[in-house]
């Protein structure tokens, strides 16, 4: 795969199609369209396709996409061929929701470890995940190698577990606390807020 | 203000930027700039100035902006100088975070309701709510006007009750679960979901 700088927008719509892709397939479906695609992401044929032209050719003027090889091309062109393992910190209701979740395995992600400061939770479970103490996370995730990992702190740590995070050698950090943080140049970081998202709509609201 | 057409990718940017200005003003901050505001959040500080200009003129050359009266614009423009009442649909471990949440109220939302269709939840208290019938969302949804809401159902049920929800006139959905939903136009869709994020960032790892 060519490693040319594509605009980071289109690779933010590559997992919207990836997801799609694997509900079709488990729908039980074979063949799809660039049409097809864009009724169900709200999106338009045209865009799909030329995004995805910027990858290769993947489907047949007039026959469409095969569902399972544009997902397996779509999940090596995200890296996500492969397991990454992800540490959580912060196991509050954020936190242990995620945790919980089962649905991060088959997108290529695999919770390993979860931290929190708390006398009250370290050593307590989440699942099948016993808490660890935040004071051995560079520690421990540098030990393990991780790359990618979930911040669900109140918004005062965040920045702190953040530099802690990037000591340890993270390079793709979700952050879950309502603060934005800085991260050095060859760290990824992304932020949810629902009241950001929930804001974002009221502007066309009346 | 003026209500000509803005781009959606700068509507936005406009929640980050009233976050990061209600934070400076939680820190006794009075006056900041565009360089100021631009390190904060990684944008830069032409993007912010180019982007505020669409709605007016908020700062002097020089002397920078006042934050409560640019926070305060930037929630007139994003109508969050009221507040919207919320319903949530699915309590399980995301539906009850959000419920939970103290961080709405200040951001200009009030969760009002919180609903499941499981036996063993519906009467049973999140903090104040008490969880509600999930066959009596459209009727409740609708006389109470609500106009906003946030789905954290299974996948396989987002559908439908994004459709319940339409029905009872909400035109702004938070979407936590992880599929792609469809809506008919006026009315908005965000789409939260971690392993997406997470995906956009594993693109630029090795």
């Amino acid at each position: 795969m060519s490693e040319k700088q594509i605009p980071d927008i289109v690779i933010g719509r590559l997992p919207t199609y990836l997801r799609a892709l694997q509900h079709m397939a488990q729908e039980g479906r074979q063949v799809t369209s660039s049409q097809e695609l864009g009724e169900r992401l709200g999106i338009s044929a045209a865009q799909i396709r030329k995004d995805l032209s910027q990858f290769g050719e993947f489907g047949k003027q007039g026959t469409g996409y095969n569902i399972e090889f544009l997902a397996k091309q779509l999940q090596e062109i995200l890296h996500v061929d492969r397991g990454w393992d992800v540490a959580i910190v912060g196991a509050g209701d954020i936190g242990s929701g995620l945790a919980r979740y089962q649905g991060f395995n088959e997108r290529g992600f695999s919770i390993k470890m979860v931290f929190d400061n708390s006398a009250a939770k370290i050593g307590a479970k989440i699942g099948e995940f016993t808490i660890m103490d935040a004071k051995d996370l560079v520690s421990e995730v540098s030990k393990a190698g991780m790359q990618v990992a979930m911040i669900a702190v109140p918004a005062a740590f965040a920045q702190a577990v953040t530099d802690q995070l990037i000591e340890a050698g993270v390079k793709a950090i979700l952050n879950y606390a309502p603060v934005n943080l800085t991260v050095p140049a060859g760290v990824r970081i992304q932020h949810i807020d629902p009241a950001t998202h929930l804001q974002r709509m009221t502007y066309y609201l009346s």
